[in-house]
């Protein structure tokens, strides 16, 4: 992998205490930037990681994110309690309850990078408070980086203002569908998706769960748009840390491209490689099925989905 | 088109009522077997109509049909009124409320079939009484012939056990993700899938609206699946219909091909036609669009929509 960009991924590093119909487990590795950086190490590496995590924070999850090459230096010790997040999934496995979430280190963290890590030319803004994604962001240093972010309702809701800011600053935003439409007043996911490129990024994903992604472009890029569907599976154990897989995975393969100048297809071929990488990662709690992946079953999966998908 | 087959649509001929956030439209032309008719008579011919009509039926409405090359023999006309639906759709446009059904000349109306109708190669029970449908099943003549069907949430409600025997007797069911997931007591679409299969039908059309469709096949065709979206609308003026737009489409494409022994691919192909044609139908009340279509319009959309979801 000697052409592969460095990527930086920056977010929340969490304990997770997950519940679902048929089974539940407490401690397990959670947050934006863990389930990113570790789906980013498939493609690309270095991945450099930056957040931050309490005393507690058990030291297993963190050593098998180094023994997939995720470099640990931007993660910062806190004295304090790690972010924790205990939920529970409802039947249809859409659905969920978040029954605590306890921000602990999170609520004082700033985002210092090293020179180095400014330096990176690709970056992950993941999921995380948006005055958080400034800061990292207005640390980058990199000409003609590419920046990708992720959001969520909450901020949509308490800091909009700082959420325009950062939408300014970027190449590529995830969303979710529900999101979109609450951010937008849309309920047409096509307008949605333009009036959110409109804000600034040239590229917008929305994800629609069980039902894919629509990546939208540049119009004069195929039309503008690329629908793609999920990888169908017939049973999801867990499907937290689906969509931060996504945008890492997405983030490692951009990456891996020697190149921050991408063109449309690239970024296609990125939407579908985030798609196959988060279907591994419903199949089992946390990272669990992730962290066993194997480059062939990686590269099995992306051929069945195209063969499911393509015609 | 001297390959084409014969095909054999029955199902509801109505006159609907529908109202959406910024319009409204009464005395349209409406029923499961209006719609997939249409649209199969961009594909195949001759296309033979079933169902009955009130002697209120507007006029303009039948001859419409006609002039698209419907055939109109297998229409009884009834003394009584027509069959009418009034609803109206609520702002996302995906959920809409049934103000009143009339079933009226449906009520009593048994299916009778000419022998030249009977011996039809390719026949579409579109949603109509489980009964009805049995009835049609049971007068079709024609050895191998391949038969789609379509049904709803009453049927599944009042009339599962007709519905089973509906199911034992084809060859291709479309049914929408709630129906599925109604009928088979599971919330994974790929299990409910599944299990449809199990009842009967060689292939299963799970629809998802604006998410596009899943094809459920025989496990050693290409992984048992294929997964299409839907092509990508800034507005939708009215979506009444796009069902049984999708429903015809592929029955017509299908019985175009000159055979009823079809590949995996073609009945593939079909899926992504009726996908298609099923895009047109939302853009206008009723069957106004489709009714203008021309067959530029079609091959383009199809070309576009090839290149927004395969890479």
């Amino acid at each position: 992998m000697s052409d592969t960009l460095p990527l930086l991924v920056g977010g929340s590093i969490a304990i997770d205490n997950v519940k679902t119909p048929t089974d539940e487990a407490t401690n397990l590795l959670g947050g934006s930037a863990s389930y990113a950086s570790l789906a980013a190490s498939y493609f690309t590496d270095p991945v450099h990681l930056v957040g931050v995590v309490g005393s507690d924070y058990p030291p297993e999850h963190l050593a098998m994110l180094e023994r997939h090459g995720v470099n640990l230096g931007g993660v910062d010790r806190s004295d304090g309690a790690s972010f924790t997040w205990s939920g529970e999934y409802h039947q249809n496995m859409n659905d969920r309850t978040t029954h605590n979430v306890a921000v602990n280190v999170l609520q004082n963290w700033q985002v210092g990078l090293s020179s180095e890590l400014a330096a990176s030319p690709v970056v992950v803004l993941a999921n995380m408070a948006p005055a958080n994604q400034l800061e990292m962001l207005a640390q980058c240093t990199a000409p003609g980086r590419f920046v990708l972010a992720d959001t969520m309702d909450l901020w949509i809701e308490i800091a909009r203002k700082e959420l325009e800011e950062v939408l300014a600053g970027i190449d590529l935003l995830v969303i979710n569908e529900t999101e979109a439409r609450e951010y937008t007043g849309s309920t047409n996911l096509v307008t949605a998706g333009n009036l959110l490129r409109a804000k600034g990024p040239e590229y917008v994903v929305i994800k629609l769960g069980e039902f894919g992604a629509i990546l939208f472009a540049p119009p004069e890029c195929n039309h503008g748009l690329f629908r793609c569907g999920a990888f169908p599976l017939s049973e999801v154990a867990d499907p937290t840390g689906a969509g931060d897989t996504f945008l890492g995975a997405m983030a490692g393969y951009l990456a891996s491209l020697g190149t921050t100048d991408y063109r449309f297809e690239q970024i296609r071929d990125a939407v579908v490689r985030g798609t196959v990488m988060a279907s591994f990662t419903c199949e089992a709690f946390s990272t669990r099925r992730i962290e066993e992946l194997s480059e062939l079953e990686l590269l099995e999966r992306l051929e069945i989905f195209r063969e499911m998908s393509c015609w």
